[in-house]
């Protein structure tokens, strides 16, 4: 349920709710609009509380929540949340763009590619250090090593770094490092790994799973909200079908359905919704035009040797010219691309 | 496999090569470009005439045709076929919308959609006079009389019609009256259908079915062109999958997928796709944004009261709105909405 | 709605109760059981004949029927269906299993896989005449000849024929030679062709579509039995999914759940369902566990060279096999294989 | 690869062959035959020691693996494998049935279930103590005072314990009470758990992913066994489909496709693979009619007032019918039921 505070509500008024929702074994969190308070209720029966707290001072009025999701409902909250890091802001009017490697291979190729993406205006730099292989006797990812290319890659590019954390157990090794958590397709039902990521502050980007609904998707990133953590972007990455010409099925429709249920930013992945280099240009002007609020784009400097997931990367001048047809299709609906090119300090 | 004839080659150069296909069993479609006639061999094994035509006066190679599909490839075609239709050009630079009602339910709606659609800068009208409905027990169409209103609204707007052919035995009555004959995605693996479609000169607007792959919707439109019939159509409107917070999942990729296989023209029915209202003006947007030159849009003068649809249909002025946003994307990638908006002679 | 007749219930009386029901521009479907009548009446609004009805003499109750399959559903019919066909009773504690080759090629190799299949235990014989084929390019089957060599495979066997049936204007010409009437899973939406079907008389083995739910295949049924045909074998040959390794996904959950809705018989196909020799005889002993009513399998005398289908062909003598196999799991089931070996008269 | 050893080769002979390997940077792990050993290589590349290996004393032949799959490969090894679980031996003749609550409530009635299951049959406990919920507001398992619960119902009762397993983290503890750690299909790609349980002794029994084909299946348990721990049970419990009258589709084809592919024992679980108790004795049925080494079965005191799960659990009753038919079943197949009714010491 939703406690609506009155627009003067004091501080001690809000205080007097939640001790009161506290006491009925509730957890909330509290969202401060510019206008006044809301604050959601969470628990496995919330409403229990409710004629406890719609009667204290300072309290408007209780709504239900009719969504099995709760805090990421736009019930709760109205307006779309940003999300600043590194003074980029996701899910504002700007279409952010994520761009670099699958994995992270060498420094020098890493920061070759990070130059080149900022240059045609990614916001993000993208790249796997562990990385989630079918096969236990494929390339696993570099690990550490790679974690610290991509933080000098940050610092000579003023790029905030995306990187995926598989383990709970990696979660401090990987968040001293990367800007943004990302949680990958397979382990968006990994509910240990979303509650440990509740609990701590970094941004989480969340991607659906291949076999999980859109609503689903927002059932697991409660996970995450319910844990504490409210900044949480998810991504549509395709999902599995019968259709076999692409590596998975692109579903540009969550981003309306998202965009209609919730206020969490919503990013499209085309590299892996696709898996094929020749689609990722349309599917990202797909993914603007219906709404995206951003794209995770794979590119490599050379896809042909890459180590992983080189069918399905662009070469820096295919993203450049990407770019530039994604930067026309913001303007279509009224957004712009927002980049880091020529930002000062940075090489 | 393709012959290509010598930029000089004669007619009768020409006729030497048909006798020889012919000769051995085989069929084959001519197509004539600006400068010079390319001659598609199709057949079991079309092969098997390799050796008597390519030493043939006028013939300068021959070449086979690595795909499946044979007269849909762009192998054989580089440049994407444009279909005339009473002036409209479908497949050319100009985005082609199809809009209307579900069913035709009385004249004096559907006269009033038709109007209001072509206001909104919709090119075609759709509309449907035999329904194919899951229950037996559901409105089927009204047949015929339906027919001679959409013919009764084209006379007054000048708008082509657009309707479905559920049976082989009802396509002279349903070509009698239509422009363009549709079929639907229930019937793309309908090859006795398809076979007859083949066989009549009206362009068909092919759809794809909910468990068809993007390369066994090109096999179906074979059936129509190797019938001789070179003027289809395809649509994409959806796949089935376990997402059920949309009717099907609209599988945008398959635009860029189709636009590289095919030199035949894409749409894009985002009502279907959906099957939710609230979903098609995005879907709308990114399907022109992927490079669709289509839309097939589901217009109703009132949705609520809809024999058949209703919640995935738009309300005109839903509908406008939508053509206002799908010019900008247009627009962006570079073309225009082709409009009969204040075309003469008609009210 | 199901109209529950009294016990003693006059013929007069019944009469009445029809001549309601169309007066009401409804139409209905009298099962005579042993007890009693019941009369299941069907149209787009059923429930507006009720007030009138049910205080005719005669009449002991008038129940709605809340799924939307009416004639199918064992709220309707508690009993199985049996349908007879040459002697061969279908749905009844005997389990039937269909044989034969997937295109018919010759008359020869015809009946010597139509002897074998009859000696192993086979009490129909399966092959395509016309055949619906992904490519217009392969092979579409011989047509008429194909069913004169099944009709004489079927005077020197004793074995009843199925064989499928693609359009609407083939009906009288297949009807002629068949016994059973296939409708193939491409067509299980083509309305058209499933209300013609039910306009004649002979039994129709219905598949189910690669997209289509069961609750769809009970509502494609209803075409039939709405038509007055109400001998009808549903078929499961499985659906599609993201699985790759077999052909389709045989849904063997779909036995019970048929089972349970519906009264009439129900067959599984296990070769289109696994489309993989190897896997046969484990799917049909699975489906006979699960409660199938019979098989349909495909075998050929020399799969290697098979015009269609190889792959999922049986050779004789691996069908041998699977018989005994099967008649194992009837025996554990309480049922026993239907079998015509040793039946007088043929060779 | 894999290393054939000569029947005569000594322990020193594998010694030497052991360390090539590891020399090369690979690792490896040795079968035990009764007349021979066999070694499989792996790793990123393992040909590249083949050269060195084959001419080793002791020796047979070296053979290329060709399947992506390695360790749990028929090519390394035709016998099924066995794996012993408190003197219960799963993957041989006799067919193994796990069976107790989806969630494991409270003490009194689990051993009640426990001891009900065990009259009927069943020879593994199952319970949930860590339960993966779609909702993080809904019941998430009583953790360790639930895994003491099974741990006494097994001293009451003789009957081993599956329980699941979802955080890394949380192994040592799970594998102090439990007998058998069960993966869940959420997790089956989920690598790092799957390593860190290739790295401790108990079996493991990994359940296939809604979204998984039956290949990554193996290649999530070559995550396990390449980590050294080679006792790993298959469980196929439905992938997610358009289907929506089960809660999954039930791939029973699963069953002969591991069997041919894996020597390792391959389970059904038809509770969670249809999601509806009317069905889960005929596909309990199906799965052992198929070839299944066990079944996985949801049973609950009162199923109306489970905390999960209840639509699909069976009452005691209902398990026992069913636990006669499976053992017709089983006994048609050549197998028989291994039970632990009148177990001495128990109660």
């Amino acid at each position: 349920m939703i406690v609506v505070m009155k627009r003067d509500a004091t501080a001690a008024e809000k205080e007097r709710v939640y001790e009161e929702i506290r006491r009925a074994g509730l957890r909330y969190q509290a969202i401060e609009g510019v206008e006044r308070t809301v604050i959601g209720v969470i628990g496995t029966q919330p409403d229990t509380a409710r004629l406890y707290v719609e009667v204290l001072p300072g309290v408007e009025k209780v709504i239900p929540i009719l969504k099995p999701y709760k805090l990421s409902s736009r019930e709760l909250k109205k307006d779309t949340t940003v999300i600043r890091v590194n003074g980029i802001q996701i899910g504002g009017n700007g279409v952010v763009v994520a761009a670099g490697p699958c994995s992270v291979e060498d420094e020098e190729s890493l920061l070759s590619v990070a130059r080149s993406v900022r240059e045609s205006g990614a916001a993000l730099l993208r790249g796997g250090a562990f990385k989630p292989r079918t096969s236990p006797y494929s390339f696993q990812g570099h690990g550490e090593p790679a974690l610290k290319y991509l933080a000098r890659a940050r610092e000579k590019t003023g790029l905030p770094i995306v990187t995926e954390v598989m383990d709970t157990k990696d979660i401090p090794l990987v968040a001293g490092y990367a800007d943004i958590l990302q949680v990958g397709a397979r382990n968006m039902s990994n509910f240990s790994l979303l509650k440990a990521l509740g609990d701590q502050p970094k941004p989480v980007l969340l991607k659906r799973g291949r076999a999980s609904t859109v609503t689903e998707m927002l059932m697991s990133a409660e996970y995450i909200l319910s844990g504490g953590n409210m900044n949480v972007i998810l991504c549509e990455r395709g999902i599995r079908t019968f259709e076999n010409g692409t590596r998975n099925t692109l579903d540009i429709s969550a981003v309306p359905a998202l965009k209609e249920a919730t206020h969490l930013p919503v990013f499209v992945d085309p590299s892996h919704g696709t898996g094929r280099r020749e689609y990722v240009e349309a599917m990202s002007r797909a993914a603007i035009a219906a709404g995206a609020d951003g794209l995770l784009v794979e590119v490599h400097h050379s896809p042909e040797t890459a180590l992983s997931d080189g069918e399905q990367s662009l070469r820096p001048e295919d993203f450049a010219r990407l770019m530039q047809s994604v930067g026309r299709i913001a303007e279509a609906v009224g957004r712009t691309v927002l980049s880091l090119r020529g930002a000062v300090g940075v090489s």
